[in-house]
């Protein structure tokens, strides 16, 4: 049966983390295994009373087909702000809508991506970029991620030996790794990536969830050789599906054409919903609730580790975001470790499916910190600590 | 630069008719060139109600991430749909729900073309499809439609020369055609395609849409070798982008893998809205309204062709759906009568671009009677008569 299938197929699997979830979802698990954001946090009330004002008032316009650029007033929002928040100044006309950032990495990969063209992704990288761009059968080429972000050097030399069409990263708050690169490493990697003419793909889900720390130019800021990808997912919600891509010229061109051909336009109720929403309401002061609660739940997780995790485990401090990275000694498997856990009713995602390679990352692992309780984060991390002393007594 | 792009995007353009739409939409055009049905028609106070409860009763959790697959009673209600409707029994699990039939026909494309793979499609063929499936370089294979379906005898010699992997077909009230397959073509299409092993995608995206004649049974009543397609476009409204697929066993996992790829999982709040919607009113009372309305208008526009058009000009009498296909003597242009006709304020849509090889169907053109009031029908028809004389007496 299988040879009927199409040979990008053969390496696809389905996400991990999905199938993770599907174990994780019964109630007595405390899990850290999700990227969820706190639907606690969703304005419920605020959307609903956008669907209505937008159904009332316009409801056979955002009915009925239309434009596969998107809404453009709503485009226009998004332009303002990036102007207002990063001194970009990008036309409405460079904004794609998109269903999520997920649809935005297919577009961008239908767009560029030859079998066997190289993207070059941080490692360890954003699990959805690795499996969206799989499809298209790239050779994946890994850099490690440093404290302040990639290793420039190795990007240097990998691209010196050959180039490589896309580079893919998430500069900010990483999923899965928490880290944020410097402003120096910012303009490096803008300068290298300019310098052997590859694509900068900067995938900025998490930009507006810092709650620690100062603000930082995006890579855009360096180099126009980028194109930047927003979501409403982790400031509004992300059932809707809804983000965006910033990019030019002929780019753009061949973008609203695989667009167009993926599903003619994005849900257009929806981006009338989400775009009644922001005029309606202060996103920002909305914003700062999520940093705030995301802030504290990010403090007591990394207090608790401190406080209980046996030495010699290492794990990032993120300045916002979802996630905190866990490396534990050489030798300990994280998959040990889930094992362990999941018997104490506790889930995060062990490290190996960030990575493109096998065998790496075996002694990593994520955790999510934006989607529990505090009650829940102090009773988990305790566990985890737990199972980390029984896994070191073995 | 075009060089960084992939090779897939060389053949591709945006679509003519999107291109001609935004041509024609002044309101001083009486348009029957796009495909759009009738607002008039849209459920926005049900829709108003259905999200109003959905945001109030179940909000956090409709705006969280979801299953890939889609809602689950949204799914049974569509499997218990086609049990009702065409006796097909269709398990839950067999039902991926999709972005509408564009984003259906992209990942079947996906899941099963490589470069050069054969395509058979009907000639004319939508156009839609057309554009999806060539992003994966497929050789398309053009069968003539005749009044009572597809041309089976070509298509059982050509897949007897040389096999291919897809049959993609709308085989009820077809775009842009018109033409809906009787039953004994039904059956033999199945048959000749089951023989030669190649898949058929059943688009049955008018499906619901059948004013006169009698209900017929699906290709997939004939052969569990079908992929069958459904959308809510036609009979709640296009602006949500919500449809499905249809298929069994290891085509379901494939596709459920190139889903969560291409963008996770579709608009969960538009689901929800969407199966509220479908719970708290009578869908079929509705689809009734919305088959008189677009019957009355194929009359109108049917009545008016015999009565004003000059002679040796063909046309196809649907018994459903949104188009009726015309076919001027041989030698006329459509682009000739396009132009006339813009000049005087009527647009539809040449019929060249429904076929994928250049040259073809120089003499034909759609018209759409779904999206205009009966004034503009008879005003619009009149000119277009005055249009075609003109061109008669050149």
């Amino acid at each position: 049966m299988s040879t009927i299938f199409a040979d990008r197929m053969e390496n696809t699997r389905k996400s991990f983390i999905r199938e993770i979830l599907k174990v994780t979802q019964q109630p007595e698990v405390i899990s850290f295994a999700g990227g969820l954001p706190n639907p606690g946090l969703f304005p419920v009330d605020e959307v609903a009373a956008a669907a209505a004002k937008v159904l009332s008032e316009e409801g056979r316009n955002a009915l009925q087909y239309s434009t596969t650029e998107g809404y453009l007033p709503l485009r226009e929002f998004i332009a303002q702000r990036y102007l207002l928040k990063s001194g970009l100044k990008i036309d409405p006309d460079e904004i794609l809508i998109t269903n999520g950032s997920q649809q935005s990495i297919d577009l961008i990969g239908k767009v560029f991506l030859n079998k066997g063209d190289r993207v070059v992704i941080e490692s360890p990288g954003y699990l959805g970029a690795i499996q969206a761009f799989s499809i298209f059968e790239p050779e994946f080429v890994e850099v490690p991620l440093l404290e302040d972000g990639i290793d420039t050097d190795q990007l240097d030399r990998i691209l010196a030996g050959s180039s490589g069409k896309l580079f893919y990263t998430v500069p900010t708050f990483q999923n899965p790794s928490g880290i944020t690169y410097s402003r120096q490493k910012r303009e490096e990697t803008a300068k290298i990536l300019q310098r052997h003419n590859i694509v900068c793909v900067e995938d900025n889900a998490y930009w507006e969830l810092r709650f620690a720390g100062e603000d930082l130019p995006t890579i855009r800021n360096f180099s126009d050789n980028t194109i930047l990808l927003g979501s409403f997912s982790k400031i509004i919600a992300p059932g809707i599906r809804m983000g965006w891509i910033c990019a030019q010229g002929e780019t753009m061109e061949k973008l609203l054409i695989a667009k167009q051909a993926a599903d003619l336009h994005s849900n257009y109720l929806s981006q009338r919903i989400i775009y009644q929403y922001l005029l309606d309401n202060d996103i920002d002061e909305h914003i700062l609730k999520i940093k705030d609660a995301y802030g504290k739940r990010r403090d007591l997780m990394i207090g608790l580790m401190e406080e209980h995790f046996p030495e010699g485990i290492g794990y990032t401090k993120p300045e916002g975001g979802m996630f905190v990275w866990v490396t534990l000694p050489e030798g300990i498997s994280s998959m040990d470790l889930f094992e362990l856990a999941i018997k104490e009713n506790v889930a995060f995602v062990p490290g190996s499916p960030f990575y493109t390679r096998d065998g790496m990352g075996i002694n990593t692992l994520r955790l999510n910190f934006s989607n529990s309780d505090f009650d829940k984060i102090e009773e988990g991390i305790k566990r985890l600590a737990g199972c980390l002393r029984e896994l070191n007594s073995d």
